[in-house]
């Protein structure tokens, strides 16, 4: 599926830097490089040092220019990389006269999306593409490169062989039911469709757990007026200064910012009031942490070591207990100070004051973050994602009853829409597909 | 020369890109390539898609690798290019596995610098790359591909053979007097001499005439108080709000700030004063004034239709005839005022009126700006390049005298001078050239 217009864009960071890339894809590109270049030809991925010309035949650069001969290039089109020197006017300049050329400049995301059009890259890697750019973790890297890779296509396309290879069956059963076919032909479906359930549901929980892996984890501050919150907050995020983010929006009534530990980076989920005058009602305060509780990943829970457990403490407790798998750290805050609280209350807790470094919650922090992330579980890495895998479970878990009961084609209505549903991951499922399969392994066609 | 550590830098701009360019250089680029990679060979200058790993063996990302085998590339020693994701997390994660394994982060300039010591590029290519970068005209794009290219490696080039030519001769005639020479060969000595000083002195006006090409031409609203500075100024500043920089500097007691006309870039030379209360003496305004002429390439002198023309002007005119070559425009302001001024004392002006747009000193600036630019004359552009060139024409004019009254040593030692000037444009001068010179066009060493 060629498209007929050539597209253009700077694909390199705008600023000063020592080479800017220009990329051009489409029909028109070799011959828009040759006549910049006055070159008789570009051999195919050569990397070729040229002078470029504007249209009024000065010289405006030398560039090294590599021609992707379609369809062995990243849009599947032909494609022209000038590298030229970098600098905002000399790429500018060399840009306009490619568009003078009669190329035109190109949407954001449009090389990617002809790229998927032409078949050579599936949406796993379009979105693994996207994500990588914004990516700001070593952690986040990695996964989304496993996905460039191609770890999530051939995830899916395990699901879909297995489910095609059950559908297949099935039909033969459904409108050949006079043919020989294995006689334990049902159970291994059954056997085949748990394995995938058990799979879709890790792989739906790994990804729910790792969620804050590519935009940052997120961690919630609670505890009490005066235990020391905002103190902690501070020294959290001076404690990578170099790389605090100001990426800080206001999400409904939180502010977010973003800190690296280690590989990671977590964003800190500071709701507001939390560094309100503390004066707040004791009701006000336990709901604004509910709140945070239900945003966070991380939870870290501050007790005052000078103070008694008191009423608040106790509810505060209450409500990490019930927090489900969330992960919790409870600090026992000001330990330099006269020991009040109850130490047994809390099971597991670390102890900090407010003047000396919080490097033991980091280490914590540090320890939580890596077994989230380090893991080799399947991720996935968008909503997008996560829902066609609900779905695909959906279906699934459906198609278990009318395949006990032997209605086949119940079974097959539901198992088809898995098959569409965990397709629309990587490309729009083709029926022809399902044909191939079932006529190649059936030979029903001799 | 090559040296022995292996550099690496990310070549692209800082910031959020789709792809971003970290290069490679030394010994050792190819075996971190080869070792990131996991491949065999890389093929020399052919772009190949690899996976790129870190040390621990997990992948980190797809990128298009460029071997450029020396010395075959632009410094002259084994260079690898990694065309990675861009992002600033991607290309500093691939960037430092590339350190882990041996190479070293790059100076600045380090590049460039081992390509002039392999002599892949000569100081004036390297200059160019300097500047190419920073350039932010269209005129000074051009300019700098021509010297990229080799325009003024030629021309020095040029010189330095007509003045090896003399000094092989005179040479000849000093050490075997007797030899048959050419009887001529004084008349032809002294007028490759005449047309040398005409080229080189040719050279240093049109290379001062156009200085402000590269950083933009220095502009000066002079007049006297009230007629209308500030206004103008706020409303060249405004004329191409799109690209006035924010690189406004404090030179001495000026502010400048640069505006685009056109396919140039002017900047305005505020002198502190100009935007002050307009109270300020007489003479304190015409001292600015002179001040403001001298350091701008154009001047835009104002003066007011409203009122007569008055002893201030006629100083402001009497500075503007003894301004030498600078170029002026006189403007006469408030022309939708009632006529007071002595029209005939400008004898060429345009008029403005503080209500309509400055288009007409737009158009006016325009013209001048292009015929200080357009010209294919040679240009200096950088104040190295114009005294080698002043040092040299000075030593061809010393070697005039001792040439007419026969006293070789003397003309030789002046054109050896000039040489040694000339040649440090380029690279630095070698003695055995010109004795290859000598014996190769004498044929005496037979």
């Amino acid at each position: 599926m060629l498209e007929d217009d050539t597209i253009v864009a700077i694909a390199t960071a705008n600023g000063i830097g020592s080479i800017s890339i220009i990329r051009v894809s489409g029909n028109e590109a070799l011959n828009i490089a040759l006549k910049l270049t006055k070159k008789k030809e570009l051999k195919n991925r050569l990397a070729t040092l040229c002078s470029v010309y504007n249209l009024s035949g000065e010289i405006i650069d030398e560039a090294l220019l590599i021609y992707f001969k379609n369809p062995f290039s990243f849009t599947g089109e032909d494609v022209l990389e000038f590298q030229c020197h970098g600098g905002i006017a000399i790429s500018n300049i060399i840009m306009n006269e490619i568009l003078k050329c009669g190329a035109r400049l190109a949407q954001p995301g449009e090389f990617s999306k002809r790229a998927f059009l032409n078949g050579k890259i599936d949406l796993t890697k379009a979105e693994a593409i996207a994500n990588i750019i914004e990516a700001r973790s070593e952690d986040a890297v990695k996964l989304l490169a496993k996905q460039l890779k191609g770890e999530l296509t051939n995830f899916v396309n395990d699901i879909r062989e297995d489910l095609l290879f059950m559908l297949a069956y099935t039909e033969v059963n459904i409108d050949y039911a006079e043919e020989d076919l294995p006689e334990d032909i049902f159970q291994q479906i059954e056997n085949k469709l748990n394995k995938i359930t058990i799979k879709l549901q890790d792989t739906l929980e790994a990804s729910k757990r790792r969620e804050g892996l590519i935009e940052g984890f997120k961690v919630a501050i609670i505890g009490k007026p005066n235990v020391g919150k905002s103190s902690l907050l501070n020294k959290l995020l001076n404690f990578d200064r170099a790389i605090i983010s100001d990426i800080a929006g206001t999400t409904r009534d939180t502010i977010e910012e973003s800190v690296r530990i280690g590989t990671h980076i977590i964003k800190i989920v500071d709701t507001a009031g939390i560094r309100e005058a503390d004066d707040i009602i004791e009701k006000i305060g336990i709901e604004k942490s509910i709140k945070a509780v239900e945003e966070a990943d991380i939870i870290i829970s501050l007790f005052d070591n000078n103070k008694e457990c008191d009423n608040e403490d106790e509810k505060i407790l209450t409500l990490l207990e019930n927090s489900g798998n969330k992960e919790i750290i409870k600090v026992l805050n000001k330990a330099d100070l006269e020991n009040c609280f109850d130490k047994t209350k809390l099971d597991n807790f670390i102890e900090l004051s407010t003047k000396e470094t919080i490097n033991p919650l980091i280490k914590k922090l540090e320890i939580i973050l890596d077994s989230n992330t380090h893991s080799d579980d399947m991720t996935l890495v968008s909503t997008r994602q996560i829902e066609a895998v609900e779905q695909t479970l959906h279906h699934i878990n459906k198609a278990a009853e009318p395949l006990q009961s032997g209605e086949l084609e119940f079974f097959a209505y539901h198992i088809n829409e898995a098959l569409l549903n965990i397709s629309n991951i990587t490309r729009p499922y083709e029926n022809d597909e399902m044909l191939d399969v079932m006529f190649g392994a059936f030979c029903l066609g001799k």
